[in-house]
């Protein structure tokens, strides 16, 4: 099978500009004192064609899968903990469960690729392509066939959401390796620039890691495409999170945009429809070591940066009330001229 | 009348304090994955003396008064803003408002010293103590006994508040300029480095900011004690924002630390009492230019940073949810043990 890119256009209209700029000029503030949460809300009001965007909590998609390059000792953690991971979703008991429960958020968890029989299990959301991705470092991570297979579940899951915003989260033990790879392929970022830590890996282990980017640039010298190198290094998560950004961004969606591994999905999304950026929340900068450098790549401007370096979509949950923030004052907030408030020189 | 400054003490206690980081470092994560949220975890607990924080929504109390610098051009707008922004936030209409609304949070409004008779309005508060401050470049802003009851007034304010977290937020047109003097004189940094743009006046104005506070730096030159610096250049609300400041830490509140005049007024708090440090969430780094350095002069750690130069408590409500999030993780994450995922190196 292949898969037909979703049509992203981009959000264009002039006319709406000016007055959701205007709308934003004269609420009863400082032009300009609600510093990014300006630039959120104008981007909020544009995706959503709107001068009053009434936003209901997101809907999250937590993408899990395994990856063969574990077997490179890349990771602080066992492979297992994908699946153990899984589970803690299930049961309410991760990071990501915890913030989303607070936040009123709804979450859904994704089995793209792991490496574990969950069975029939409710809540999971059964998308599984193969039982964890191949060894980047020694074949390709997947075929072309189950790369398109994974990019269209992804669009395809994005039908059956209602929510006007969508945040992307992942657990995948060793998947900062892929996302490394990737980074170093689309970007041409040089590897020592794009690996880091992950999950607390040692120098050794970081050596590691570079050496085995260093080899799959080898071998995989020839996929140099967006997708081609999707299928050579990439992730079973990670493909279906680039599908799953095109599909919610053709439906016009919001997109928060999660961490170190999401934003390498969204690299390859906006290689293949660079429009898509037009629909992007960067929720926050990883303490991850490659991010920053990545997020500038793709001239991100954040919303957070805590020193974050989980995943899960725990940075889309931290961020969503920054974006009902904007979105508030966009629609609640008096102006000058409603509240009679005098405005800079004295003019009202 | 003399104000006596509420007894703050530190919070120590090194058996919570190494069963919280247990806590913390148990919970199915990566440790440190969740950077500041985990400082901040720790420091609510410690303040509430529990390993389970429930915290309901803050209480945001919003301190407005004039001040008459104002007659020296500092600020770009005309000085009946404070009265007509007053009036606005009793309406419902200015960002605090509406973020408030948003986040379930509790406002305030205080009329410390505003130049303008409400009369009896149901939801001001009154502790006026007179209208408007003097004008500090040429005369004290007030005099000791007014100070202390500025202070006395907000400390007072403290004792009917239920919330655990207590916002402070301020009105004043030209109120950076007070700030800024205070900050001058209380940690010797240059005038240069502690004026700024405030609601955004021009060259012209910011220079005038500079030499108002450099006149009346040396016309104040003897008022070097905190309470006599406050008097000499601080504000009506500024100095009651203080008393609340110490009378909220003195009954062991969490404190969340707005911009940079309620830094400011924290500044002198912490000269009367360090120890209050302990109790404070810093919210944001303004865009206001002394904001950073006057942050890093208290070893502030930040949780935004998102260009906001309003004041109101607006970054107060904007950090509120990563408050919530901090104590949600800590009370209703799973520990390795208690969900059977394997710990670092394969440890369960």
């Amino acid at each position: 099978m292949s898969f037909t890119i979703p049509a992203v256009v981009p959000v264009r209209d002039d006319a709406l500009s000016a007055r959701l700029a205007a709308r934003i000029d004269g609420k009863t503030k400082p032009r300009g004192s609600l510093g990014r949460l300006e630039s959120l809300a104008h981007r909020i009001g544009m995706v959503r064609r709107t001068l009053a965007p009434r936003l209901s909590p997101p809907t999250v998609f937590v993408f899990a899968a395994d990856h063969g390059v574990a077997d490179e000792g890349v990771s602080a953690y066992p492979q297992d903990v994908t699946w153990q991971m899984v589970e803690n979703f299930l049961a309410g008991g991760a990071a990501i469960n915890a913030l989303a429960r607070q936040q009123g958020v709804t979450l859904r968890i994704v089995d793209a690729g792991v490496k574990h029989d969950f069975g029939l299990r409710d809540g999971l959301i059964d998308r599984k392509i193969r039982p964890g991705s191949g060894n980047l470092a020694v074949e390709p991570a997947m075929t072309a066939a189950e790369c398109a297979r994974a990019l269209q579940a992804g669009a395809d899951l994005m039908a059956g959401v209602d929510s006007a915003v969508i945040g992307f989260g992942e657990m995948g033990i060793a998947n900062t390796t892929p996302a490394a790879a990737l980074m170093h392929r689309l970007t041409g970022i040089p590897i020592a620039d794009c690996v880091g830590a992950g999950t607390g890996v040692d120098a050794a282990g970081l050596a590691r890691k570079a050496d085995v980017i260093e080899r799959a640039a080898r071998l995989h010298a020839g996929a140099r495409a967006p997708l081609d190198a999707l299928a050579a290094v990439g992730g079973l998560e990670i493909a279906m999170m680039t599908g799953a950004m095109l599909g919610a961004a053709s439906r016009r969606r919001i997109l928060l945009i999660d961490g170190f591994i999401a934003t390498s999905a969204l690299l390859v999304a906006a290689r293949l429809s660079p429009a898509i950026l037009d629909y992007c929340v960067f929720c926050h900068q990883s303490d991850e070591r490659g991010h920053a450098r990545m997020l500038r790549s793709l001239d991100a401007w954040l919303l957070l940066d805590l020193g974050l370096r989980l995943g899960e979509g725990t940075g889309c949950v931290l961020a969503w009330p920054l974006v009902q923030a904007a979105a508030a004052f966009l629609c609640d907030m008096a102006s000058f001229e409603d509240a009679g408030v005098s405005g800079a020189g004295g003019r009202i």
